[in-house]
């Protein structure tokens, strides 16, 4: 146990971010007091069944009031209207942030809102699941990762150390970016391949020539890894593409003028362009796994045995 | 220990797969004798090394003579040449199959050398890792997985049932499809999501704002899914593509379209067209899921532990 970093922390948004967080802050005793609060009654409900914290409030602004920390963990597109209902609230000195994967529109639509005296700190803590709502999350979900938080010029120093010792604390390495390099960066690393993942799933799904059926049977060919960053949540990724629009059309333009290439290279049967390519892309898992954010065996660690099948 | 199905059973090429058709077939006693040939001197010294088979040859002929299954397992773009080599040393009544991802080009650049007598009858096991050789394989690969074979017109009945056998005492559930329909379905299934994978790792790699080092660190918000896929042997995938041209242009230009109509939802905010389709794509997963080819485990089941990290 640490000693406490906060008196009264408060998540808005009991998601699998969400979730994680109150899980790990318990977990190391990071506030005195952990509150969040949820619109929707279901979440509440099975929160409170997995009593994952001390009060769970449908009214955001009461789990915000009197907290001297508050993290927004709800998509990207309520925030500003969140950030708008618990200003009247938050406490002089109080750290407000958000887990958001887009950073500029959270500053613009956040920003705004906040009193003077709330330190306003926009982050981004680089880990996620497939999986969502609060049963889905844990407490190891931050350990190993990167956060990256996009402080304000004035940002107070202390506030910010504060804040990194807050993520310190939960396993993450903290990076400091302006939020448009952010946006820039999450755009090709997560945002992009997300959207071509829910792409090829989709066109999979409506093909004429190959049924459904054989999509599914024949998947492990390759196909069944994109599924499943094609079932992240559907709410989420929608105010993503929606907030990052800029950022997100500049990568894919560069994806699709490659591919293009790509394919001209097959249709002129142009083996070397392809061979050249296939072999640098080796390089890069190699880095990522070496970077300590990929594990290292073969198939992703899918089982493979003889007497259970997969 | 089964019966063995053949009394000597030759492998031609000692890769990922290859090499996993050993182990299978030796743990299993599904041949008196198991040989095997590859080009590589260095593959060859491997599989001494760790003792995969009775005997290694450089020259495949010497390992198909007197063999009643020769299993081709070389890259598709030499399977031909292979085929010339090794055809007047079949034995009359030997089955010769393959385990290429295309099946229209093999048939085209086997079929034609195959003697009266050799029952020629082409396949594919929808299994693999992203490793490449004969260190890689393992004798659990296609257990679960489904062999897809090709048969030709009028091919025997008995060699059939027996080639059958031979792959469900591998582990695997054996599908018969004409050549041309198997080619366009592992398009969609594998070779299109192998280049996607393969292109992505390229655009991230060549970007003059985003740093690879950056692209490396943050990979974890979705890119490195990607990575694995791309990671896979850059001969055997250059030979796929230029070897199943049409039915990738084909599905390749399915996957654009497709697209360029999500990068027109994003630039017009239409918000609802983008829930609409990540809604979808969720169904598809859980159908994999339920279908026993994928791992429900969330993350690919990668770990998350605070005491080891990953």
């Amino acid at each position: 146990m640490t000693t406490p970093l906060f008196d009264r922390m408060a998540v808005i948004g009991l998601g699998l971010v969400g979730s994680s967080l109150v899980r790990i802050a318990r977990a190391k005793g990071l506030a005195k007091t952990i509150v969040a609060a949820d619109a929707s009654s279901s979440v509440r409900q099975q929160a409170e069944e997995l009593k994952l914290c001390d009060e769970v409030f449908a009214d955001a602004a009461q789990a915000a009031s009197g907290a001297d920390l508050v993290v927004l963990a709800t998509p990207v597109g309520v925030m500003g209207t969140v950030a708008a209902d618990i200003a009247p609230h938050l406490s002089a000195g109080a750290i407000l942030t958000d887990v958001g994967s887009v950073k500029e529109a959270v500053v613009k639509s956040v920003g705004p809102h906040m009193p003077k005296g709330v330190h306003f700190i926009p982050g981004h803590p680089i880990a996620g699941t497939e999986q969502s709502g609060p049963g889905a999350g844990f407490a190891e979900l931050f350990d190993g990762r990167w956060c990256i938080l996009t402080p304000l010029e004035g940002t107070d120093e202390a506030a910010l150390a504060k804040l990194t010792e807050f993520w310190n604390s939960c396993g993450s390495q903290v990076e400091l970016m302006e939020e448009k390099h952010h946006d820039l960066v999450l755009a090709i690393t997560s945002h992009v391949p997300h959207l071509i993942a829910y792409n090829i799933v989709g066109t999979a799904a409506d093909l004429e020539g190959v049924t459904q059926q054989e999509v599914i049977k024949y998947s492990a060919g390759g196909f069944r890894d994109f599924t499943r960053i094609a079932a992240s949540d559907p709410t989420m990724w929608r105010d993503v593409f929606l907030s990052n629009k800029d950022a997100v059309l500049e990568m894919l333009g560069r994806f699709s003028e490659d591919l293009t290439a790509l394919q001209r290279a097959i249709r002129w049967g142009d083996g070397e362009a392809l061979h050249k390519l296939f072999t640098h892309t080796r390089d890069i898992r190699r880095g990522i796994i070496d970077a300590g954010q990929e594990t290292d065996e073969p198939d992703f660690g899918r089982r493979h045995d003889l007497e259970d099948g997969e």
